[in-house]
């Protein structure tokens, strides 16, 4: 197993990436091997740094990429004007089999692209999906999470099935709930997008489909697998984000507000330090990309050591799985879109290779 | 000034409607008067109960009305199978100028419909929508939060100004900032009406448009008046409304999960009050329902009394200032959309009177 690490794309790259690597291949199966791609003087001294010298040339590769793919860069940037970026040059190794995941914390559109664009989607799928971890109660897969702006019925059955294989294969779920995001639980509700994609999620056997979930229902985790728009989907999962943040700077501040309340908040320490953590997405890894042809996981923009070390582990085990084998085999049975439903001929293109 | 209000409908009617209507007349502006629709006999009785048999006659009437539409009830019957229910006589006051506010706490969907179809839109405005206040730091205006879940831009534009409107009046701000929300903060990003709405904000100089707002950011209140299509709006409202729920039931788990932390929740008791109240959208009144040629208020399902007297207040401020007739003035200035923009008929049909 070889799992391929974008060193030079994140907030905290290569220092922070470059350590939970390190971290990783000291504690995760030795049979895992990590290739780092950036800058080779650089990256080569950040293992070093990190105490990962006696790893290099064994555990750890180093590969060398001139540039870099920043936030602002045009997505189409990873597969035009910068070729031979760190995040190109990993994705390119994937595509031609020199590994078996890649985990990157740069731009996630152009991680999306170039991964659509070089990597291709599973055969018999539209579109790739972006996945995310919903941090409540219970594991839940919110997707799209942002990918896919403009939606079919037939794009959103896809990610339905997509999202029931992660949860499937990665949580030991036996038949993953699946259930609809919309404005109101009933058959008739949402834009006709919805209403055609809550037909076919009834019809297919083969999804173990609970119905529309409103969002005041999203905490209570009714389901395993949330599908949605990606343009929905983003407003969802940043909406949990801030708002995760503005209920913990609400509380710091009742908490400090006094001597009383600051020996309350002593108290509380460990109770506190758990729902901080409870909350904080990079426990789970990152968001792991349905559909592409191999795993491509996008670890946060804001990843330190221990969230990349939650990458690498989580992309080992993606990798492990035959997820996206399991994703083509049952991609065959689903039901075509008929020509009519396709609008414009972005719409229409199947990404994937039918070939 | 006359308030309507709809004695029947909520989780709640009649006892709380009728005591929280019995306590606005008891301490709000005196000139308001009060006419409770609903069963003649039980209302009355009620309002007996609630103390305010010497306001009988004087400051609070009662209008008979047969039937009640319930929350499992079609939004159409309001106006095809129940026309003598508390709501549609309640709309029809209004209509016929026996009022100038409703408040209801009833069935969303029929009151919308009751209110577009007998009190009509405003002149120059094609859909109503439903307005929230997001409670956070500073009020924010959502919408529409739940009435159009198919919109054009011109829709959008028309939310935008209308909002505007709303928080100049009742709210004191001078000129509101308009946000829209979005995947991304860039102006080519979400749907194709996304990106159109961006366009016309941007270029109408009469909205002081701030931009695209990511969900990551609606808890910084970055704006006064936030602008969505319904479904997207329903969706984050009824979100926010979720999470808050369930970062309070967290928060008292982890505050009793021993005796320790049992005296702390002591220490910390008013803080929480405080910090419950923040998140209690029920301190703000109702939603309104921008567009339609008088003030409508929709409290609430589950409001208590206190919702209700505040509701009625908020009714009053809506009425009194001349809201509906600023909007009517600033939409005839508005962009018309070109007519290839409209899709199907009932998009391009205009539910304001044009006559």
């Amino acid at each position: 197993m070889k799992i391929i690490i974008d060193a030079m794309g994140g907030d905290n790259a290569p220092g922070e990436i470059v350590k939970g690597v390190v971290d990783a291949a000291s504690s995760l199966d030795p049979a895992i091997q990590y290739v780092l791609v950036g800058d080779e003087k650089t990256v080569t001294g950040c293992v070093k740094d990190a105490g990962g010298k006696k790893l290099l040339g064994d555990r750890i590769t180093v590969v060398h990429a001139d540039g870099v793919i920043s936030m602002e860069d045009d997505p189409f940037d990873v597969v035009r004007k910068k070729k031979n970026s760190s995040m190109t040059v990993a994705l390119k190794m994937l595509a031609d089999g020199e590994g078996d995941a890649v985990v990157s914390a740069g731009n996630t559109g152009a991680l999306y692209t170039g991964a659509t664009m070089l990597v291709r989607c599973v055969k018999g799928i539209r579109r790739a999906a972006i996945a995310a971890i919903i941090p409540f109660e219970r594991p839940m897969l919110l997707l799209d999470s942002g990918a896919n702006v403009n939606v079919t019925a037939e794009y959103m059955e896809q990610f339905a099935l997509m999202g029931a294989v992660y949860m499937e294969k990665l949580f030991d779920i036996r038949t993953p709930e699946v259930g609809l995001v919309n404005n109101g639980t009933e058959s008739h509700k949402g834009t006709p997008v919805y209403v055609e994609t809550f037909e076919r999620l009834s019809a297919n056997e083969n999804i173990n489909f609970v119905g529309n979930i409103e969002g005041k229902d999203i905490p209570k985790c009714k389901c395993d697998v949330l599908v949605a728009d990606g343009f929905t989907g983003n407003i969802i999962l940043k909406s949990i984000e801030g708002l995760g943040s503005y209920f913990m700077k609400r509380m710091k501040k009742m908490l400090y507000a006094n001597l009383a309340t600051k020996v309350s908040a002593l108290v509380l320490k460990k109770e506190l330090m758990q729902f901080k953590k409870d909350f904080d997405a990079s426990e789970a890894g990152g968001s792991p990309f349905l559909g592409i042809r191999k795993p491509v996981i996008k670890a946060h923009g804001s990843s330190d050591a221990r969230a990349i070390m939650n990458a690498c582990r989580q992309a080992a085990k993606f990798a492990g799985n035959s997820v996206t084998e399991e994703i083509e085999r049952r991609a065959q049975f689903l039901q075509k879109a008929k020509p009519a439903e396709i609008e414009g001929s972005s719409a229409g293109e199947d990404q994937g290779d039918e070939a």
